[in-house]
């Protein structure tokens, strides 16, 4: 059986000058590949019609279906709608369950008269069949040429993921008889990629030519995904759960998790598992772990609150850090981080309790202290653990890393580990 | 002049199959535009040799230069140096440098003995020059084929950062004579994009055609940029800064700054300029107003922190919000707000204060209290201010626009403007 490629073209000068970062390509792409169908590439062109229609074309060569994004808004810099309606020799007309939409949202919903500008967001190319957008004012459409189908979706993310599942997905799973595409991921912590790659090598020499492993290695750990397709479901499923089952045996020790998930999501299910809740006392994190911990649907079962810390006295005044702890060894200590733990866990009153204290530059280090370094606390009823991070990242990546790496310590306590 | 034109190639699977965002790119097309060249697609690609010779061809046609990133790695899934060195008809060589500075990371910072996976990662094709990686283990590397430079980059982002500030910019900017492109971006608040685009519209007819003017509409802000690019740095300057004038004259009532930063920086200077500090009482959010306001480098001098209060018991507890309150009108309303603002700057003793509480989704609905309904206050020590939202977005935007909208609602109380 053939594959079903498909390529997603992203439109907006703001992405070639590095003004937003694309996510949307990702959300696609992963909706794609559930139901077989493979990407082939991703590409981002600029408000330029020109770039857009070479892309068009040199997609429409190589692919069954091509998703584009962006360039739909009411402005004179949203070129997508017109361009399409020439390149598939088009004229506009007024699309008219649109424009009630679209007057509905205006007029009842922002109270505001609508205008022409808003009006013309109901109208679409007459070669186009609408995707009807209950979540905003750009209608999707659909174009199809020499039996490659067109998906033109605005570049909002609510908006393109909406019609991304509702629309999209069921075209192209009516319409198109796709093999099947499977992953396991898997991730480990504890482990160098270097070392881990050494680990599993007899796993991955053995491996059939047809199922493919990758590393993916982020924050200090690494995660692993098995790839294979294959015309049947239950083959597909059966070979990837059997090698699967192989490779979790091979990494049993720094085994995290099975799924798909981040840290949070594992640590979150722990806690949920056994009724189990958590505070957090943040200084140098300030904030990130209590939002990667609430980010979450259902977080509220087990993240009862915390702290922020980020000035000195509010380590005194909030979380009973003796000042004679700040003047002698500092915030950035052992004894800081315990305390923090035990205070916050004990105020209020949950099972377990994080902190965190570091310097993540790009200033601010001292001596003894260099930018990196991160004690990070874990605390339950019976103890209090902590350990030291020399971390050597910017700023950004240094909270991003203490806050997985803060995540992964309380899941080591809550297993009985530490 | 002519333009110099750049195509930047990213490797790796996990690009296609959605498991990762891909944020290199913006990275090094904002590096590549601050020196005059103008990026003309980006290209994502899986570890298939195939697919990425295919992407060099078509790069290495239309472009000057061409930035490859990703698959530089030590295991089997990291195929792009193989691939190069076959491209460009060379043979592997040990690279001394690079062995040393290997070495030097294994034994002197990981403490661990190193593989013959890891010293693999000193060679490099012969016809390449290296680019020396001070952050890491993979070199970067430079290859140049009938005019045109290609180089290849290591995708984990900071050591990708590094070779493009240290390496790769230099390079471009010693061999290729480019014309100078500018930008002038500014962030409105409180009106949307299409009565913006009318309110603007007489000067957007009487922009010169030499000059674009995008709309990047996000978290129910709108932000405007003009572009341009001249072989004069001065003339393009000039011309610029005097039509960025009358754009601020014309959106004068919605702006928020005429500078090219987050709303959280912009609040952060506001502070800074007078000595005054805020301090955060977070329900919904979880912490990621706290997050936003302590991710910048100097936030330290205005942000004392907060209280996660996301369990109502530490809204009394540590909130001072009465349980009469929750009970009768609720955790989601503006006396629970207020008060949470009131107590934290009190507690904390600051200038002013930021609460947030409301229903992010998907569940937690009332009657009364649809999802994406959340009050926002703020206070300083002559009053408290509060303003409900009633947003129509998932779980993480819901997050997303609140904390901006609640940054936002500071900003104009110490402005004076509410």
């Amino acid at each position: 059986m053939e594959s079903i490629n498909a390529s997603i073209i992203t439109i907006g000068d703001e992405l070639l000058i590095g003004q937003v970062i694309d996510t949307n390509s990702a959300f696609i792409a992963q909706a794609l590949n559930k139901i077989g169908v493979t990407v082939m590439n991703r590409i981002a062109v600029g408000d330029d019609a020109t770039a857009i229609a070479a892309a068009l074309d040199a997609a429409a060569l190589k692919n069954n279906i091509v998703i584009i994004t962006g360039g739909l808004g009411p402005t004179a810099d949203d070129i997508t709608k017109p361009l399409l309606n020439t390149y598939f020799g088009g004229k506009m007309v007024v699309h008219a369950p649109s424009l009630a939409h679209i007057t509905h949202i205006f007029e009842q919903i922002h109270k505001r008269p609508m205008i022409d500008r808003n009006r013309k967001q109901a109208e679409v190319p007459d070669v186009c069949e609408v995707l009807f957008n209950e979540k905003g004012t750009a209608p999707g459409m659909l174009f199809k040429k020499n039996g490659v189908f067109f998906f033109s979706l605005p570049g909002v993310p609510h908006e393109m993921k909406w019609l991304t599942e509702t629309q999209v997905v069921p075209i192209i799973q009516k319409n198109f008889v796709a093999h099947f595409i499977g992953h396991r991921t898997l991730l480990t912590a504890g482990i160098g990629e270097s070392f881990l790659a050494e680990l599993i090598a007899p796993f991955e020499q053995a491996l059939p030519p047809s199922i493919k492993l990758a590393y993916l290695p982020k924050f200090g750990m690494v995660r692993l995904r098995l790839t294979a397709s294959n015309k049947e479901e239950k083959a597909l499923n059966q070979i990837l759960d059997s090698q699967f089952e192989s490779l979790k045996i091979a990494v049993a020790e720094y085994l995290v998790t099975d799924q798909d998930e981040p840290m949070e999501v594992v640590v979150g299910n722990l806690l949920k598992a056994k009724n189990h809740t958590v505070a957090t006392a943040e200084s140098c994190t300030g904030g990130y772990i209590g939002h990667l911990l609430s980010k979450h649907a259902g977080s509220s079962q087990f993240y009862t609150g915390g702290v922020i810390s980020y000035d000195n006295r509010i380590k005194t005044e909030f979380l009973d850090v003796s000042p004679t702890i700040l003047q002698t060894v500092g915030a950035v200590s052992q004894e800081a981080v315990e305390q923090m733990a035990l205070a916050v866990r004990s105020k209020m009153g949950t099972d377990y309790a994080i902190s965190v204290s570091g310097i993540m530059g790009p200033s601010g280090q001292t001596n003894e202290k260099p930018l990196g370094m991160v004690w990070i606390g874990v605390a339950n009823k019976e103890k209090v653990v902590s350990k030291v991070f020399y971390l050597r990242f910017d700023r950004a990546r240094n909270i991003e890393v203490t806050a997985t790496q803060a995540i992964n310590l309380l899941r080591l306590l809550i297993i009985n580990k530490i």
